[in-house]
């Protein structure tokens, strides 16, 4: 099983991860992009990576705006997969 | 503006639209697929009819479940917009 992150370690992970906090035992960031249509498309580019990673964050698509949940669940907690998926998604952004 | 259904058409709506269910002024379905690519799929499926009808739902995607909650917050609840947009989107399942 994927350890459990420590406080220190989601504290130093926040740092480098523009735009997402932590809420708990997730972390979740908003964007908002230019259209519905472009929502849809970033939500499968995200679907994408999380298939990869065989990690899957919990999607939100509000009109134009896409809430993304990450938590390890089998963890109980956040975990390197988070942080991970996390980066890669900020990365296509 | 698209008048709001009275109580006793969301009745009628709802009772020829399987699996949807009212809560308060907004209507939803949870949909299970059989995976999570199919889970983006359907998402992508709903989006077109929405983009289509210019009535977008809120998309939910938790693995391979999205629930749909549909409302017309122009109008302040439940139109004839949310009724045929679910009709449409339970006409590809």
């Amino acid at each position: 099983m994927t350890a459990l992150l420590t406080q220190n370690e989601i504290d130093q992970a926040l740092a480098t991860l523009d735009g997402w906090s932590r809420s708990g035992s997730q972390i979740t960031r908003t964007f908002v992009l230019p259209s519905f249509p472009a929502a849809l498309v970033f939500t499968c580019t995200v679907g994408h990576l999380a298939e990869r990673a065989d990690h899957h964050p919990d999607i939100l698509v509000t009109y134009r705006k896409v809430t993304l949940t990450l938590s390890t669940h089998s963890a109980g907690g956040l975990t390197r997969k988070d942080v991970d998926l996390a980066g890669e998604i900020n990365a296509v952004v």
